[in-house]
């Protein structure tokens, strides 16, 4: 199945990382059906599973912002910490607690607006997992298997085993079963728009798009077969579809080769958006380059070189790298130009959201007070969804 | 794992069917930390599929209303009308809608009294949902894969293919996880004691003692995962464990080698609890016996006409079958007597009860009101187990 996709004009898609996007064009089956509006409504998750990188404010949030601010009036944004999704891996049940209330800091403090967009805690919201459940029981365990997100998990569990009988067994039902609570995260606010939930944050070996994709097509295929199962005078559920976004996919500042990642042992690897400007000089001076002479754009030949210049890129306003790498050719300077100029560039950019991130940080009460303002609006929106849902399948 | 049981004084354990039973002896690594005290919370669950037939009075809900009006007044009582595992099979939602009503009926008409008892549809406590999700994320598959009832499930749909590799791939993931949605159904009330899920009213080809123990133990086998992923000073969830009560075993009128079955085509071969006495009495009257003159109890040889005794003893009183049959020795009685005192004995005890559903079906707005205020009781139990769930999990 192929998505209808169309960017949005106002924000340029630069790179691999699929955002929120709207569509207009329904599939020919639901045109005359659904209301044809350009209301959107925008649902995007990430786990709390601790403070971001630069690697994921550049990637994704970084674009919740600018949808927010971008939006028309008419839209309606939910950014929702997913912690039912974080507890499909083990969780140290006192970190979770504090990452959940560290995201809700870091997303008010990078400039989500609770005046304007839905922020709220998905395990606040009892809709997703009812609605959850009641997909579940319309979703052939075929579709699953073939999620590439689970082919991963299990091919890792066969990996890590001596025994050739470790598979699917040990393995627990919530890996197997979140692509459907996403297709409820997403269809509870009966999102015609499109999710960009951020399970990547977790997956690292799976590359973005395709478990996006792939997901997002699976809430098509729910939403669609919900439809077809539970018939009234119009289809309930528009198909959600993607927005694409401008995103990075910023690597690790020690090994180019791969994503800029949480779980990478080596902290040095990562610059935190609440990382001291010490720490941000410190680790972007040791970042791996290489022995060139003169700053060039050469992803293939020059990776970690090619990786400053696009978190710089980025930093400068999302400029187009090239433009970048241009004003560095024949001035004769080296790699610690660079990573000067980039350490004042991500200094510039983390300063305002660290100091945010600090400030929130203290004021618990207040980020109660948005957490459950949020999660008010959320059930409200989402119960319209639910009522008709439990009056189609005949549960009311 | 077996279960540690001990039966109830009060109830004579006569048969087949498991039911709720408390067990004192809890596994010694929970003995010192869990009270110890007799209080006792029993569950059971019934499908909405349909006014309930003689096999499922005589065999399951009779005994919830022994239980109910034998128990102590310290005893807590739920009977929760399970609807989200009525989703796992295709239902036609104005039937299941109607259904739903009408076992809330059903259940007050037999005596079930919602001052006593916690009476509630499970849909209207989203609590279940959400524990079976945090439930999903600590029960590996290879459990479930081993249940019978999925088991069976696979092979009746391979048995119905033209095709080998019809498999699993089409059923849908609900059938898969209900034995987690059950765990929750139980453990959100945090039981000591224990469920009687009358899942067997749709999985009839499962016997029906296999299915109850298995999906117990794996309740038992999640609430220790629990315990033991998310300690804290003492364990949250005791194991639940087996209450037996009696039950029979009833069977169909018109073909005795299987039970009586609401999936039967043959209208002919169950009573309804909302039949007419000319209904009864037909339906009796062309029950399948055998050509042996006289009566004898010989379950083996003469099925049909044993079938008809155990009936006409559950009915006197739930007398043993073998007394009710040495009432017929010598007297020259043949199946037209029997079957006589067996229409009368029914009628008598069907009478109340449909006279009763017959009034209460058309006090709707009673009905709505016993649900509003069951689920309302129901929530604030369960929400005392959430509240602490979620804080162990890191979800608060």
């Amino acid at each position: 199945m192929l998505f209808a996709t169309k960017t949005l004009s106002r924000i340029q898609p630069t790179s691999r990382l699929f955002a929120a996007h709207f569509a207009r064009c329904q599939p020919p089956r639901f045109r005359s059906n659904v209301h044809t509006s350009t209301h959107r409504i925008i649902f995007s998750g990430i786990q709390p599973t601790g403070i971001p990188h630069l690697g994921n404010y550049l990637g994704a949030l970084s674009n919740w912002v600018k949808l927010q601010n971008t939006a028309d009036a008419s839209d309606e944004l939910l950014f929702s910490i997913v912690g039912w999704h974080a507890l499909t891996l083990p969780q140290n049940p006192r970190q979770l607690s504090e990452a959940r209330m560290d995201m809700l800091a870091v997303l008010l403090a990078i400039g989500l607006d609770p005046r304007r967009s839905i922020i709220f805690h998905q395990d606040d919201n009892p809709n997703h997992t009812e609605l959850a459940w009641i997909f579940n029981c319309i979703t052939p365990m075929g579709k699953l298997r073939r999620m590439t997100t689970w082919k991963s998990r299990l091919a890792a569990s066969k990996n890590q085993g001596d025994d050739a009988d470790i598979d699917e067994a040990g393995l627990n039902l919530g890996l197997f079963a979140y692509p459907v609570l996403q297709a409820a995260d997403i269809l509870a606010y009966k999102l015609r728009l499109i999710p960009c939930l951020e399970r990547h944050l977790q997956a690292t070996h799976v590359p973005v798009g395709d478990d996006q994709t792939q997901h997002l097509e699976l809430s098509r295929v729910i939403a669609d077969q919900f439809n077809r199962n539970f018939k009234a005078d119009k289809p309930l559920f528009p198909l959600p579809t993607q927005l694409i976004t401008p995103s990075k996919r910023i690597l690790s500042l020690r090994d180019p080769s791969s994503k800029m990642s949480k779980s990478s042992p080596d902290t040095s690897s990562r610059i935190l958006l609440t990382d001291t400007s010490s720490q941000i000089a410190q680790k972007i001076r040791s970042a791996v380059t290489d022995s060139i002479k003169g700053i060039t754009y050469d992803p293939l030949n020059r990776p970690g070189t090619a990786n400053l210049l696009a978190m710089l890129a980025a930093c400068n306003n999302d400029e187009d790298v090239r433009e970048t790498a241009r004003r560095y050719e024949g001035t004769g300077k080296n790699h610690g130009d660079l990573k000067k100029d980039l350490t004042e560039a991500v200094e510039e950019m983390v300063r305002r959201p660290r100091e945010e991130f600090e400030r929130l940080s203290k004021e618990r009460g207040y980020l109660e007070q948005v957490a459950r303002e949020g999660a008010q609006k959320a059930r409200v929106k989402s119960e319209a969804t639910m009522v008709e849902v439990r009056k189609r399948v005949g549960l009311s």
